[in-house]
């Protein structure tokens, strides 16, 4: 079974899960068959060991982790790294697919470009 | 004139600001006789005033304000507001048009969602 997470990273404002759970619940629709799942770096549960364990238990033998960032900084860089490494070595029988960030692709570039003019003159 | 800033976060990586640019690219070539700038909370400059201040000596009298992020937390649920209102007071003859964040707009979900199955089986 394939499994997909959306990671972000958190807020205290409930309000800025909104897009995310918006684009799982597309992928859900895309993707009937997979397991789907939303996690935060913090102040946001469930964080990505316990949403990456929820879809080892489910069955999961790939999982990709789609970096909900616009850019790479830090987080990115170093910090979604090491904790794919983590899952890595906890869980050997899954494939961890770390993709680049969301906000880096080319299709999402031009739909933030569109987007940025919408209500201007 | 009108004028356009995409207002980001910032980050000590400076490759954070690569989505960013390639956005701004797109909107000049889309609006080739606007004014457009990047500007960030905090780490990258210039600050959202510092660009503001280089659209109004250009001449703009309308400015949209684009934050680039993903969601609405405390970044855009208070501190953007009040950097605009601070805009206001000190250029009164300029209209500023605060948008909503640009990972809300339904084009910009809907494309996140297929970027994020790329490379998927």
């Amino acid at each position: 079974m394939n499994g997909l997470i959306l990671f972000a990273h958190g807020s205290r404002d409930a309000a800025w899960a909104a897009p995310f759970e918006a684009v799982a619940a597309r992928l859900r629709r895309q993707r009937p068959q997979w397991c789907v799942s939303l996690a935060y770096l913090e102040l946001m549960q469930p964080d990505l060991a316990a949403a990456a364990a929820s879809l080892v238990q489910a069955g999961c033998t790939r999982v990709d982790i789609v970096p909900m960032f616009l850019g790479t900084g830090g987080h990115v860089r170093r910090d979604l790294p090491a904790l794919a490494q983590q899952l890595r070595d906890r869980h050997r029988s899954v494939d961890w697919m770390l993709h680049a960030p969301i906000g880096e692709h080319p299709d999402v570039i031009e739909a933030m470009a569109l987007a940025a003019l919408d209500g201007t003159p």
